[in-house]
């Protein structure tokens, strides 16, 4: 389990009740310190949300090993500590609670330091972030889940597999999704000590799995003096290999990323074999093959009518669309340093797909993957228009999940922070519905 | 174990040997894609160092899962796979190896995804590091540790325990240093899993436990209606608390940080009954006791006159000095952001004592903490003065550990650059001793 770099964690920051009262709201402090110390040490810590609530360094209460003192309580304590490694809860009684959104969050955090001299003491800790609060609003029709894809660079360097989940289980989102080549250490058979494990992490951050993420890789032997594209058997092993360790895991989805032939997408030919060949396992494990409609391709596609014709054909229900909302996306995703405009594929600024397409293959659409790539602090997205894509899903009857994928600037730490927004800017539109 | 946020990794930077022979060199690269993949899907990488040594993306060799392949070997295999949390090794043939020092490494490196458009393929992800190679030179008179203080705020955001013990292990340290409340969960009653694993974790980087940091917080309960000061029996077994569970965890030498009373830091009156009291359980454990002479306090000083005369008095050989190097600064820390000049204590400045003035004190040292704040790319240190350092440390017949406390900016991943910059720079020095 890791801690945000910041002393403010975006993780936690949610609205308490009592009953069906909201009583005020709790955010998590990482220590300042270098070291963990016994909560006597603590001076108090005084917290300002925007305009909407101060209070003095006496007011907030502090949750350590789960239970909670105020700070005389914790003055009189013995044996009670604030670990290095664990970030304190600190709770600001406050009727009605925070409104829903971003808030600008400031604290002024006290603590004694004995091996400092006195005139420089208590050591104090200022700091503001704007840090968004677990989402209120209900969500409507639809389900809530995150794709560890969110957190690509983050994951393994600044995040955990735990910490990657409590981030989840913390807005309230059920499903969590994975990239089986990405997340499961020791691919393709994990060890049953890992596999415990993830299980007891889905337990006890209360999280199913979604979607699980595979590879076809069609260009697996094609560099060398024997290059060769993948044959369709061997498509359809791989894709296989990924079904059972998918159901091992528990996910009911498979999105397997099929190699492409042309720029428009056009998967390798090798793909309607490879799958045909995996209906029947697919049925056997009730798992359902889903590969993604994704920017470029457009919903109005051959690559999606073929896709559709192989489950008419078969008849199978262990075959259907995903689809990835970055195909909505209706302006551009910024330069980045060294882009020149006109100089990078068109499609970055947005194939701009009409939500109302949706319901042409809304029968098939078994999963959505919610692309986006960046919410600023006034919850509006710069890319992706999510009023009228969640009212073209809605409207084409889609009750699953919706399952973030975060895919803008990759500074580390930023991915939590934006999923946040994001669960709250489309939970607050499915409210509506 | 997690990785640094760079594609290039400062850890495993290292020329390889063959026998006496030097034969090249190797480093560690973190896969750049949001997933692991087939180790047949790599096209290669070049590697460029400086003006030393440039060579195509056919030439490295590449390791595995503890094997070693040609690029030609990794297209035919199967099975061979880079996953996200493993750097790959990759190996450049080069006769001699590489100097000791910081190097510019430059590398541009080749992926084959079968789900993008072949006109943008294959996938090459180009960068620019600097980064020091393990240290070549002996070391000569001293041991070499890092005290895990050194990871301040990267401990538990960017770093878990064996990532620290790794990094530590990979530059040739022999010694690690903690901080009993920060670095051990549970403190001060870690569970029996969590100690079987530091020591299976210090057997597999063969690490000895060095010295242990405790705190004898006299502030404990200075706050609120019933604010007093620590008693000396409750120093005491503060103090015990910690010389137990240092010994628990292998540790020969405590460093009881002591609370203050003046400016200069001497420390409060019950310092003398609190050690006085505990001199007897550190025979028992063979633990020695020894607080640190910090900056501002120099050595020539009444604190260090009073250590010294418990010594003489009660004939213990459980009590010594720890000599902090940061006395040694004579030249400025830069002034942070919202600093002014003269505006902050004099002693960022640097107090810059006489590293003659060890001798005086030389028979009690037991224990160096290498403070240090930064080293640049020529390895220069721009606060502490090496050479008359550890020459005066030499002269005084010091032969005990040089333990790195890097105190400098805190930028994540920055602490591991520059404890390998300053192994190289101590190492160089004492090997002319």
């Amino acid at each position: 389990m890791l801690l945000e770099r910041e002393l403010i964690q975006s993780v936690g920051f949610r609205n308490v009740r009592s009953g069906d009262a909201v009583t005020g709201f709790q955010l998590r402090l990482r220590m300042p310190s270098y070291r963990g110390m016994a909560a006597s040490l603590i001076d108090g810590v005084s917290v300002r949300v925007g305009d909407i609530v101060e209070v003095g360094p006496e007011v907030p209460l502090w949750t350590f090993g789960g239970r909670t003192y105020t700070l005389a309580q914790l003055w009189e304590s013995e044996g009670v500590r604030w670990p290095l490694e664990e970030a304190a809860i600190v709770t600001v009684p406050f009727e009605g609670g925070l409104p829903d959104g971003v808030h600008e969050v400031s604290i002024e955090l006290r603590l004694r330091m004995s091996y400092i001299p006195v005139e420089h003491q208590p050591s104090t800790y200022r700091t503001t972030r704007h840090i968004t609060l677990s989402p209120e609003a209900d969500g409507g029709p639809f389900r809530y889940g995150v794709s560890l894809y969110s957190y690509m660079h983050d994951f393994g360097t600044v995040m955990d597999l735990e910490t990657a989940l409590a981030s989840i289980a913390d807005i309230g989102a059920t499903g969590v999704e994975i990239l089986g080549e990405g997340h499961v250490p020791g691919y393709p058979a994990p060890t049953t000590a890992w596999i415990d494990r993830w299980f007891q992490l889905l337990e006890t951050y209360k999280l199913e799995p979604t979607n699980y993420g595979s590879w076809i890789d069609t260009r697996l032997h094609s560099s060398g003096p024997a290059a060769r594209d993948l044959t369709a058997q061997e498509g359809a092993a791989m894709l296989q290999r990924d079904l059972r360790l998918a159901k091992t895991l528990g996910f009911r989805f498979v999105r397997p990323k099929i190699g492409v032939v042309s720029s428009d997408l056009v998967p390798h030919p090798i793909w309607n074999e490879a799958v045909e060949r995996s209906l029947e396992l697919a049925a056997d494990l009730d798992v359902v093959i889903c590969p993604e409609i994704h920017s470029p391709t457009p919903i109005k596609h051959q690559v999606v009518d073929d896709y559709i014709e192989l489950i008419r054909r078969t008849g199978t229900e262990h075959f259907g669309l995903l689809l990835d909302t970055g195909i909505f996306q209706d302006r551009p995703i910024p330069l980045r340093p060294g882009e020149l405009p006109g100089k990078r594929p068109d499609f970055l600024d947005g194939i701009a797909v009409d939500p109302a397409d949706i319901a042409d293959i809304a029968q098939y659409v078994v999963f959505v993957q919610a692309k986006f790539h960046d919410i600023d602090e006034n919850l509006h997205d710069h890319q992706i228009p999510w009023e009228p894509v969640l009212r073209g899903l809605h409207a084409a009857g889609y009750t699953g999940y919706l399952s973030s994928e975060y895919e803008g600037e990759r500074e580390p730490w930023r991915a939590i922070e934006q999923v946040r927004r994001q669960h709250t800017v489309m939970r607050r539109i499915a409210a509506t519905f």
